[in-house]
């Protein structure tokens, strides 16, 4: 079983976006496990923003992955072989396999997930790493409060949807940022938005003012640029931004356009704050216990658009940076 | 006595660099006091970078000077008449009294001032208004560990000297950034910054890397613009950026330069805040006190760049954005 190995390998550091050119579809033969290691077979990938970063060189939070290695990617699989204690074959675990099929796997690197409380693709969406940055992103740096209006830009995506659907537990506004009428009425109808601004045809500017009359006490950002700017213009007095990402500039071949308008942190006494998720992994169960609950309760949704096929990689994570997935973007690997 | 009074009123809004043509000199009668007033003779006019702000349309953390209206100034003077039963005539006070040699004030509008705890001038720097923005921007927004890298542009000048010497008494490295080797060798020399970048001669980036070998914890912004952007690059994980100011920008005629790595605050969980002196004014006199015994003990320097005669005002106010000064700058309208 299992000796064939089909894997993304980087093939070259992609300008602007990512060509066909920049991955290598290699085949490999799966050596043999070690003392302490598991074989996992890749069932899903999570097809993220963040792995635009982490294709360029230079210092990050995560090192890049290096030319001719296989592209880093966070996955759902299940338990083939083993040579650790901890795991038995049939169980369910998730980690950063790779693009890959195969991923042999130390007992550090795999974590063992429980489908009684989400399905595959929603451990890879509100269960897996967008749910938790999410979660952690809102609460932790966004701070929102009961009655706080909380803007979220690319409102239906992946991290987006956890962001919403929490504000609105939490007692806030949530007003959404979305491309598209479709993903709008996602949100509102769906995700339970309060409103959600199409920015492919409204101006974002007259819209915030129309739908925030108060102004924007948490600004949750994950695209940067222009929307960046536009919400500058409509915080409220010690607003809190939370930089989570920055997707419209991560395929820029000309420097990042920084927000013009940040001194409008000064006039409102606010404050624009990063985060990275992994800082919370002590956590995480925590959090995933309780968004379980409220979708066991039907309090929250999990949506996620899944490609199928492995070969399919290079194209289906070009679709992030066009804006044509719709909900959490997921690559089917393999059944089970 | 003091039947004529000489004023700068806003005659236009400047675009880029006020011309004197932006500025009216005006003679009026000063007008009898009403009950509860108190008339001021100005003695001094502190001159600063927020004034650019002041003379442009549009929302701010204060309205803009109306077209015709007497140029905002806060001021150092003496009562030399009374109607309000709190001030007696030769008592020294402090207030937005304007750039104008009398000023018709309320009693809300009049703080008395103590000269046994500094100096007229001394009143409008580290014990006024640049003082406070130093002292509660630093502590209540920077947040200072001991043995924390504080970086302060504008290291010299108003605000900055407050922030370089309370890092070094908070037990924090304090590194400077100024404009000219004479500020550098000040703020090395009197102000005991542990180095202070010259960014007219040297590469700001490549200096940071020298002098804060383990990053920038603290950055004081007083400046913005391409200063702000090499500092983002070299912060620390958790860094805290204080948003005091951007007089890089303030002359702008084109768009404010945003900030383009701001990013470096996702890749670090850092964050930039905005404060404004004024959300601090009922502690004012617990850091007027601390910082006046600082300077009695030979602890703390003030340096004021003071420039003598009110019909000076307009190119005095312009040296700000050369950055010609040295020290606070002060504009001496009258003797005692």
């Amino acid at each position: 079983m299992a000796d064939v190995n089909r894997q993304f390998r980087l093939a070259a550091r992609p300008e602007g976006l990512p060509k066909r050119s920049d991955w290598n579809l290699a085949t490999e033969e799966v050596a043999p496990l070690a003392d302490g290691q598991v074989l996992v077979k890749v069932l899903q990938l999570s097809l993220d923003p963040a792995m635009r970063g982490w294709m360029n060189e230079g210092r990050s939070y995560i090192a890049p992955v290096g030319i001719g290695e296989v592209m880093r990617a966070v996955g759902v699989g299940k338990v083939v072989a083993s040579r650790h204690p901890g795991f038995s074959v049939g169980e369910h675990v998730t980690g950063a396999f790779g693009v890959q099929e195969y991923c042999r796997a130390d007992g550090k690197a795999a974590a063992k997930i429980d489908l009684r409380l989400g399905t595959l693709p929603q451990w890879l969406n509100v269960l897996g790493m967008p749910g938790m940055t999410g979660y952690f992103g809102l609460l932790e740096v966004g701070q929102p409060r009961p009655g706080d209006t909380v803007v979220v830009s690319g409102a239906a995506g992946a991290v987006g949807q956890t962001v919403g659907q929490l504000a609105k537990l939490k007692g806030c506004r949530a007003v959404g940022i979305a491309g598209g009428r479709a993903k709008c009425d996602f949100a509102v109808n769906e995700l339970g938005y309060d409103a959600c601004i199409d920015y492919k045809s409204e101006h974002v500017k007259d819209a915030l003012k129309t739908h925030c009359p108060k102004g924007v006490d948490v600004y949750f950002d994950n695209v940067g640029g222009e929307i960046l700017d536009a919400v500058l213009t409509r915080i409220a007095r010690g607003a809190r931004i939370v930089v989570c990402g920055a997707i419209s500039q991560y395929n820029n071949t000309t420097p990042v356009k920084g927000p013009a308008n940040y001194l409008s942190l000064l006039v409102n006494r606010a404050r624009m704050q990063g985060m990275v998720v992994f800082d919370y992994a002590d956590r995480y169960s925590i959090a995933v216990k309780e968004i379980a609950q409220w979708m066991r309760e039907g309090r929250f949704v999990s949506r996620e658009d899944v490609v199928a096929g492995l070969e399919r990689f290079p194209e289906a994570l070009n679709r992030l940076f066009s804006g044509e997935n719709f909900g959490k973007l997921v690559l089917k690997v393999a059944d089970e």
